[in-house]
């Protein structure tokens, strides 16, 4: 049953593949004026996705879960600036003459069908919906549990809006059981690209259970590295904020490294500063050596599993390395490939750490927290990939489309430029 | 004890990865004057390799096993040719002001171990060598055991040159047992490409048994399809090249599609053409029956298989489809996104079908031989890609790095651009 949902939105989204702009835009603006037109039934029933997830869910899941009148506002807000983005399909990448009459273009397309597994965030559907629409790909969405009145709903209103559009409605749908989930990661025929949204356990969950590819990313385990000629101000500055901006964010800082020649100097303060700031420190115990002992009581003493570990909170783990290549060793070997910084006035420092660290993000004097979509001026961010191969880092729109290689003859064929008398090829770029 | 071959692989392609193009350059120069230098040797070892192998090989298999001193020369060309082309690492993609002091660049980097699986072709060292090197990259080589001699020689030739070089000698690996192609495909944590050159089987096999990325195409299942307003000789020619050129190549074709308003013209034209050719032809239910009686006993029956099936060999199969939108869903059911042509001398029908076929090469009025890294001009090739997500088609070099976003600040920090006072971003492409 599920295989024929995919089989729809895999039509769906082949029409929608050759929509121009100008239809897609309008397709988005439809989306606008139904949620709008639906707002008051959406509003409604999110209120009892929340009254049954009151008191059951954590705090912060539950705020995520909420939508009220506000906040839908702002999501069709959203939808419109998804229409003011530029079409990333059709975009002539290579433009070649091969030979005389024949000719060879790389040009943008629709990755095909999405499969977009979220947690309890009904406004997620209404950002991943219009993302979608935007870059020519059907969507199956597959909504946390404690959302799916909310999720009904939307998707109900978004069709809708589809439905007064040239995009056919079945290039979105929505699953609502746990077992579809595990379906949907079978579907490699039909799916081209599962995005998960989620826990890390989640996420390794998703990885390890399909062919499919997989855009995101499980840890976030992100470093800030102060070197022996780091300025001290700036490094105070940019550790706080790395850490304590919002330290659930999957680009805030897990561990500090600070160099030994200036250890000594610059462990109090930054201690101090961060627990001034609430942060629970686990040091190294060469660290603690350096401390001395008065220190020792507020500070635990860092364990081996520590240089791995997310903490998503308030801690921070802190180890002292000899140099700038112990820095890129221990980045190396426990870092998720995220993001990660290094603060100093050394700039042929700061080119080595950029050229050897092995992550999508490799910043200099300023904060981890600055790799997301928005902040690189993407408009839109779909997710962060620490994958090696691209898309890599923050992905925007880019990131929902490939390309497709069009050659175009007079009934060329491959025997004229073969063998003994064999006609050159001109490749000269368009 | 792989584990420690690829972490020494990891560190050497680390260092590899910040090496100007001069410097990658020179150590090519030095593969290609090491190669010079042992070429009596390389030879000689090959000699070995195919002595063992002769008879126990097919002579296809044993025409590539061969490495004779004009073959030599030839490859040791295409090293120096490597060492021509533009260096892929380091290029500006993206650079952008985020704000005043906050400029953000999008570099190509190398990925950074690549893990090459081939058949009993020793050539293929030398130009995955050489490839590896330009783009910086460090590479595991797994060979066919037939090669052994060869592949062993060779790799040590490449080792001795690489030691003349700025490029650490451990950027080249050499396995020979098939029970370490298993421990490589484990090995996520130091491999993360990996490019497997062999049978569809093989190719299947490796896919299914790592999490590593994987560069490559298992079938090749291309069609050329005849539009009822298609010049009849420009069809026939680009049948007979597709098919005929060269059979066993993955770009060749497998299945032709014709179209009905055309089919009783064509059809008999066609199959005694491909049959002057010595092609096999295996026509569907339909198609006999619109050639009558007379021809059916030098035309096969074809079955559901057949449309599934990668012949490379010189074989047909024949399907008459009602349209266009036929001749599209059979190639996005049938199809392996690999290479599919359509002829018509109508620019909307090829439109339309452009869009519509889900493969890395759309062609239109030419052969589907065409889909090649060289022909295309990328200068090399590491292979044909049928995945949707980029690089996709034939890959060059480019499909050898990836990229990674360096942001430079002067104490930048996240908490500037957030809440009631939030500065906003100039996001100004420089």
């Amino acid at each position: 049953m599920l295989t024929e949902i995919a089989q729809k939105t895999r039509l769906a989204a082949q029409q929608l593949a050759s929509l121009s702009a100008t239809a897609k835009n309008a397709a988005i603006e439809a989306i606008a004026a139904s949620l709008e037109h639906y707002a008051a039934e959406i509003v409604a029933a999110n209120a009892i996705d929340c009254q049954a997830a009151e008191g059951e869910i954590a705090p912060a899941l539950y705020a995520r879960l909420k939508l009220d009148a506000t906040k839908l506002k702002g999501a069709i807000v959203g939808v419109r600036d998804v229409g003011k983005l530029a079409d990333p399909v059709g975009r002539i990448q290579i433009h070649r003459e091969i030979d005389a009459g024949l000719i060879m273009r790389r040009v943008s397309c629709p990755v095909g069908v999405l499969g977009v597994i979220f947690e309890a965030r009904p406004d997620a559907v209404i950002q991943i919906a219009s993302l979608a629409i935007k870059s020519g790909n059907g969507v199956i969405l597959k909504g946390g549990r404690e959302a799916i009145e909310s999720c009904t709903v939307l998707v109900r209103a978004i069709k809708a809006g589809l439905a007064q559009s040239e995009v056919d409605p079945d290039a979105i749908q929505l699953l609502t059981t746990r077992a579809e989930t595990s379906e949907l990661l079978k579907l490699d025929r039909y799916v081209d690209l599962i995005i998960p949204r989620g826990s890390n356990e989640f996420v390794k969950y998703v990885r390890d259970n399909t062919r499919i590819p997989v855009l995101g990313h499980a840890d976030g385990i992100c470093h800030l590295y102060i070197d022996r000629e780091a300025d001290f101000e700036k490094a105070i500055e940019i550790a706080i904020d790395a850490k304590t901006q919002y330290p659930a964010a999957c680009n805030a800082i897990e561990t500090l490294l600070i160099d030994r020649a200036i250890a000594g100097d610059f462990l109090p303060i930054i201690i101090d500063k961060l627990q001034a700031h609430g942060v629970e420190i686990r040091l190294s115990e060469f660290g603690h050596q350096i401390l001395g002992n008065e220190l020792h009581l507020t500070v635990d003493l860092a364990i081996a599993t520590d240089w791995a570990t997310e903490y998503s909170d308030l801690i921070i783990a802190i180890q002292i390395v000899p140099d700038l290549e112990a820095a890129i060793a221990h980045i190396n070997t426990y870092g998720s490939r995220h993001t990660d910084s290094i603060v100093t006035e050394n700039a042929n420092t700061a080119k080595v750490f950029s050229d050897r660290v092995d992550a999508a993000n490799v910043f200099h004097n300023c904060s981890t927290r600055f790799s997301d979509g928005f902040r690189y001026g993407f408009g839109a961010e779909v997710g962060i990939s620490t994958q090696k191969m691209p898309p890599r880092g923050p992905v925007g729109l880019e990131g929902l489309v490939t390309y497709k290689y069009q050659l175009s003859g007079d009934g060329h064929i491959a025997a004229t430029y073969t063998g003994e008398n064999a006609k050159p090829f001109t490749h000269r770029d368009i």
